[in-house]
């Protein structure tokens, strides 16, 4: 296991080691945030030490958790206050107001770290046997939800299954170019050791460092190179899953028609029919060459067009990342507190100003691969984004980009010791709808922050297109009303996050094109899948979890 | 409806006015074919016409047969010899052995013709009140037994739902690149449709001319140039499913974490769950270039290597299509037979020979897109094929294979009057697995076929390949022992056929790569998809289908 618990937060973001980086800028900073979102005065808001926090009693009986010891080895069976709180929740903006407040009413009875597929099995059957939720955790990134320790109505307890003590790789094949991992392989782990044989699995989603295979696989993650090395689900050669029923495999076929691929039932189970225990994934060769190049748009329309015009022309990027105008301002601005550029770099703003480009819209490129075709990608690329209305501005915004493209979730925590409420969403339509979504949703977020009584920001990106349509990224900053207690601001993220996942619903979005369904997104499901389509996923669930243990109260119940 | 049926082969394949073109050699074609499954003197063995057949009385009492045409109307409910005779079986070897002798006892009591989604749903809930069984047929190419119109113990009768009157294109959105038809059009219709406003599907199976949108979905088909246009699988963006217990929809985005895609439960069921009624499907703009360059290689194992090379090394190929030795030179030779090519030719072939490619594997590579993307395809193929070994043959005989490449199904009607049995079945796996699978296969069918006391040929190539892996496709061409009647012939061909599907099986290969299952390879899904898998898939057939009338037999039953 590559990060021992007591070295993470487990009430904010990764490694207790690392802050998010204002370099002696503190007060511009805040200062900055503070006007960003309307606010007289920003409150200090720090969160609770663990030891003041009451955690709830252990609900399993001593013999239950003795059992759990037997199945593997007492010391693997952990049951003190630090492990309880670290595996609480995910790290969902209302997590953290959760974990921060102290409220761990959701801690897990006792958390299980197996080795091996056998032990989950094992583990799986005695947690059945003995009625007893068993919710897969393995980086616990989640944001929607996805490893709160709740069990369901009736059950002796809840136990979390930490994943990453399995995180072996077993098998490179260098020839079929796959992979085959145990499943709670943390990101630079995996890619580490297959670097050493020249190979990556390409996915680096924004949780990278404090995420694992397992889990972009449960929740059908997507990393920043998408539009090169596919999302999650496509990834997916082969699996391997725990059932409380018994072990269900998928096998390595390069492509079948023997039947419906279930491997695509596996990937975005969310860990409610089973615990992926090991997956073979596509893997390639390490990229011989890197370029990121960013051009501005007069606005975001044009922008998304451009995005469109690069993808359907098959231009071969890796990444293509187009940011709003409040987005490019946002971030452009904020940089700039935290390292004051020149004169120079002001004059060129106001060139651009002058240009057009007052309200730009920033969009990178990012090309990987053999140097002629990462060569020959940028010059189509360059030639489409011109064409589309772009105006190139080099390659230090990507650069810069690449070098911090992990940190932003740093931030939230200090955000939040600032009365400062940051979070995302994110969904994806077809290309024609693209427009419609973007200002129904962003009309949405505004509308709903200023319902209770926030100022605030709402910023969009494009981080990953495809032929047929893209995803779009909101992250809302707003004035957390700290003065009313956890219930009040939870309500009032609630008010927000409900405005926004109805104006997905209703304008031809999915509730994520990435973060996945978990708790907070169950309720739109069915609008999404339709009657038959939950009932479907209900009869795989109560086929294979009949007693409904498994992640209780995410995605579908058992029994439809 | 493009095809009436009556201008359609009850017994063989596709136009009653198209028939395999000899050029008037007749006499040597024969003679060749003869030589090549090592038989004396081949035997003449017309088909049974149909009206010396006795049909199955039919089933159906007249109230229902009644009941369907006030469903529908009474010119859409057909019960006519010819129909049922049509809509017995499908196209496989086996089928057409049955077909030309007259067995239609699995002929359905009914044809039925819908022209809407509601429609479909009604006769749904009408044949699911009746215990009817409903087999969906749309081109009915199956060649697994997919659209055999058999009942299950205890129903009312059989009847064929026949998609073909659904077929017209709904929309088209030139933004997205998608296109939403109904599920019945046939591949021709629905390309020139397409391509009078620039776009194309570019999913072009073998069957093309006469399959059928949702046939291709159902079965998760692959086309020719599926390289670069995906499987069928992969074309599918949404779907209107129409099932016993009302309408399955899924929505179109072009990604999405909102639990396991269910457009891959769609894909592969095989008419089990319901009746596809419409599909969104990704569209292309018509390419500007097509290219498509020849190459040998000294032996199939090399050349296989190449494939990987060249798909591994992103080079944008359309197609790469890799011919065994065997199959290369029974080709060739067929080919030489028809049009004798002149001495030049010989000398060239001659040439090979001392150049060491007497046993020559000839490899195609066919590129489509934009003018410079395609010679840059072009180029860099030319470079890794050459450095893989292989010799660049020109673009001759790639020219020829695709003006011809939707006429070998004619071939098998003429082969089957001369009393030669040809039959084909395909696989895929890992790269690192092709050699062993393929030589796997090769001696089951080659061992299997001199078991049943025949000589013959087998032949092999690679049509689909993949980043980790490729498909297998395996033509066996046999001297039929007609001189015992059909059970016999029967008997042999399933000898050869379990043959070659256990060594499938066991050898790490899908039991198909998009043929589908059909009834022919229920029996190996097991295998393959494990009890759990299997279990899942039954799970989600009780639930859309709880009494058991959609397509019996076929994949999998209800229940589980």
């Amino acid at each position: 296991m590559r990060y021992a618990r007591e070295r993470l937060r487990w009430n904010g973001w990764g490694s207790r080691e690392v802050t998010f980086e204002t370099k002696g800028r503190d007060r511009e900073v805040w200062d900055f945030v503070r006007q960003a979102v309307g606010a007289d005065a920003l409150p200090s808001t720090p969160p609770t030490p663990l030891d003041q926090i009451d955690l709830p009693a252990i609900r399993l009986s001593p013999a239950i958790v003795e059992g759990l010891g037997g199945v593997l080895s007492p010391d693997r069976v952990r049951t003190d206050a630090y492990e309880r709180a670290f595996h609480a929740l995910g790290r969902s903006y209302h997590d953290l107001l959760r974990l921060r407040r102290g409220d761990l009413r959701h801690a897990p009875d006792a958390v299980v770290y197996p080795e091996s597929a056998a032990e989950v099995l094992m583990l799986l059957s005695f947690c059945e046997k003995h009625d007893v939720a068993v919710v897969p955790f393995g980086g616990g990134s989640s944001v929607v939800g996805g490893v709160e320790a709740r069990g369901a109505d009736g059950q002796a307890g809840v136990v979390t299954l930490d994943t990453t003590r399995m995180d072996q790789v077993l098998e490179v094949d260098p020839v079929s170019h796959t992979a085959t991992a145990q499943s709670g392989i943390y990101g630079p782990v995996l890619e580490e050791e297959l670097a050493a044989r020249g190979f990556t699995v390409g996915h680096f989603p924004q949780s990278f460092e404090y995420s694992t295979l397992g889990g972009w696989i449960a929740a059908r993650g997507a990393g920043q190179l998408s539009n090169r090395y596919g999302t999650a689900d496509k990834l997916l050669v082969a699996a391997k899953v725990a059932t409380p029923r018994g072990e269900w495999r998928t096998l390595a076929f390069p492509a079948s028609a023997a039947g419906p691929n279930l491997n695509h039932l596996v990937a975005g189970s969310e860990g409610t029919l089973g615990v992926i225990t090991e997956a073979t994934v596509k893997i390639h060769p390490v990229a011989e060459s890197r370029r990121i190049a960013a051009f501005v748009f007069r606005d975001f329309e044009t922008g998304a067009a451009a995005v469109r015009a690069l993808v359907q022309g098959e231009v071969g990027a890796a990444m293509i990342r187009l940011s709003d105008a409040d987005e490019t301002r946002f971030f452009g601005e904020f940089r700039n507190v935290i390292e004051p550029h020149g004169g120079a770099s002001k004059i060129a703003e106001k060139a651009l100003s002058y240009a057009g480009f007052a309200d730009k819209c920033v969009m990178m490129v990012a090309f990987e691969g053999g140097q002629r075709q990462v060569r020959e990608g940028f010059r189509r690329a360059f030639g489409i984004a011109t064409r589309a209305g772009g105006l190139f501005v080099g390659e230090s915004p990507g650069k810069a980009w690449w070098k911090r493209r992990f940190e932003m979730p740093y931030l939230r925590d200090p955000m939040m010791d600032h009365g400062v409420g940051v979070d995302t969403l994110e969904t994806s339509t077809e290309w024609a709808n693209v427009p419609r979504l973007y200002r129904a949703v962003r009309e949405a977020l505004a509308g709903a922050m200023k319902s209770v009584g926030s100022g605030g920001v709402v910023m969009t990106h494009v981080s990953h297109s495809y032929l047929d349509g893209a995803s779009l990224y909101f992250t809302f900053v707003f004035a957390r009303d700290v003065s009313r207690g956890l219930e009040s601001e939870l309500a009032q993220w609630k008010t927000i996050k409900e405005a926004a996942s109805r104006a997905i619903s209703e304008h031809g979005g999915t509730i994520s094109h990435h973060h996945g369904v978990g708790i907070d997104h169950a309720h739109w499901l069915p609008a999404e899948k339709g009657t038959l389509g939950i009932d479907v996923l209900s009869a795989a669930k109560a086929k294979l979890d009949p007693k409904g243990v498994m992640n209780p109260g995410k995605l579908v119940r058992a029994g439809g």
